[in-house]
């Protein structure tokens, strides 16, 4: 498995994700600022890494604080975690992981500050393994959904290289292949930053499954000509009736999927979904800069001063979606009935 | 206005677009390999300027020929148009310009050889002049359907560097900013060859007219959002149904357009029709080589030897179009009552 997040000597270490594929580098974040600029810069992304990231952001933070009570600890504790919230705005998962940290200081805040600080690490690490048990449950679940012959649509990238384990929606896909399923999988190249193309065709092949890159607006041919049967997406932040908010094009991909009467699926943990946000009208969607969309691979492809429009993400509305994955089993509409049972612990900052 | 194509001292100069929004260089064509070439590689492209094109390479193929008697010169004639023929499969205007020289040279059959040869040329200039008047009088119609306020998404290029004057698509949106109508354009930028973000944005920008480009996966996020009121393509090739071909990404765009109920409309001249075909089933669609997807301005942008599909059009079915606007008028459904009266002269090859 692609090691995509890691805590090594001290440090956190990942895969700059903005080098694949041509280059599988490490980084190592020696301070909070650092791994901040990484979250930021999408040297690595995907919700639930962005969570592991988060929690081990953390314990950077506060590695070398000298707080000696710790009520100054907490202040300062708080400081850092207001910091990493701001690294991004759409995938709950980076509020949920930090709100789970502070959490776990707060129940900690009659030790001491060195013990805190060690149980602050352990905790970054059960957020981890949860990560990885989390990815093998939904596979497990999303895999049932997956026939022998499928030719199977993914958006952007829910793989290794999203999660700390082997993904959400291409976990799926792993895991059908461990099976003996043979299935067949088109990529979405995902415009601006093209993490189909630089990501998820990589992780495929790397496994050996069939993969197919095409570009984002080639989808609905393919979708006419009868050759997707299932289209399979991860997800930023769910709200609590379904609604779902994904890489940019996800709520494209779905309108297609309708109307040729596809099968649209989302996998993600029960840490992706948002409670608190009634439905995805509510959902903060990120704008990031104009030269995401002028420029590809540094090169210039538009009129330098044209206009550009760049929203990060998307909300599909449930009802075009047929099910949600969780690790705690296949979910089916009206999900707003059923979700609030499962108790995604901490509400997001 | 750009001159796309001419004819100049014994050469067609084009525009090379491949170059384009960083360099308005032209290129000469001497003879009908180079021209040949030119339609191949897209540094000519759209439908009418390809027509005008394979009408002006023609001449480029016979200007130097040595047949004495019109019988050996037809010979010749009809292996150039042959040859012209095979640069391009979809944009039935390539087809319809070289059966009109043929049938030129065939109503002049009697004559001498440098007679005909004249009479190609006269022929060649007739096919631009009617571009030129055909592209005022789709706008003038088509500005009728455009009012002030309107937001309005396009896909590809269908303006001034896709014909011999200022466009289709976008030659009604030059005529409604001259009638005062303000509006506000997005332009996909339509991979894999990038001819919203480099050629469209670049035309529309000159014009002065508000363009912001989007990446093509951005289209649905902006029409759930209520930000478009309008769709408006080219066409590469309509059948007798109205079934449409157009550049790869419009079908995507026209489901998504009637999914949020948003008129889509297409402009064409006349010549793009092809009423030998009943349906789009049969419009043969290109599929073009792996590294227009791998690779964007030179850079590999995906791993090395991944699987690529890429076909560079997609058909739009008649139930999705609003309207069809010609230079005869505004065409509304069924298409299949009223095409058959336009008489698009020659059948395609």
């Amino acid at each position: 498995m692609i090691e995509t997040i890691a805590w090594k000597n001290g440090r956190v270490r990942i895969i700059d994700q903005t080098r694949l594929p041509h280059n599988l580098a490490y980084i190592e974040c020696p301070d909070v600022k650092t791994l901040w600029g990484a979250i930021k810069k999408l040297q690595v992304r995907g919700a639930p890494a962005i969570g592991v990231a988060a929690s081990l952001g953390v314990v950077l933070g506060i590695k070398n604080s000298r707080a000696k009570d710790p009520d100054s600890f907490m202040k300062e504790l708080d400081k850092i975690i207001r910091y990493l919230a701001s690294a991004r705005p759409t995938a709950v998962n980076l509020f949920w992981a930090l709100e789970r940290m502070r959490a776990c200081a707060l129940r900690n805040s009659a030790r001491s500050v060195p013990k805190i600080k060690g149980l602050l690490l352990k905790e970054a690490f059960k957020v981890i393994d949860e990560d990885k048990r989390q990815c093998r449950r939904m596979a497990a679940f999303g895999a049932r959904l997956i026939k022998d012959g499928d030719r199977i649509l993914t958006h952007c990238n829910a793989g290794a290289l999203a999660t700390a384990d082997y993904g959400t929606a291409l976990g799926v896909l792993y895991r059908a292949k461990a099976e003996g399923k043979r299935i067949r999988v088109y990529a979405d190249e995902t415009r601006p930053l093209l993490q189909g193309a630089r990501l998820t065709a990589w992780e495929l092949m790397r496994d050996g499954i069939d993969v197919t890159l095409i570009c984002d607006n080639m989808a609905a041919s393919l979708m006419e000509q009868g050759k997707i049967d299932k289209v399979i997406v991860g997800a930023d932040r769910i709200a609590a009736n379904g609604d779902t908010a994904n890489k940019i094009g996800t709520y494209n991909l779905a309108v297609l999927a309708a109307y040729h009467k596809i099968p649209f699926y989302v996998v993600a943990p029960v840490s992706t979904l948002d409670l608190t946000l009634k439905n995805g009208r509510k959902i903060p969607i990120e704008e990031r800069g104009p030269g995401e969309v002028r420029e590809i691979a540094g090169r210039l492809i538009a009129p330098r001063n044209v206009k550009v429009y760049n929203p990060a993400f998307d909300v599909t509305p449930n009802k075009l979606i047929t099910v949600i994955v969780t690790e705690k089993g296949i979910f089916h509409k009206p999900f707003r009935g059923t979700f609030p049972k499962l108790n995604p612990g901490v509400s997001p900052l």
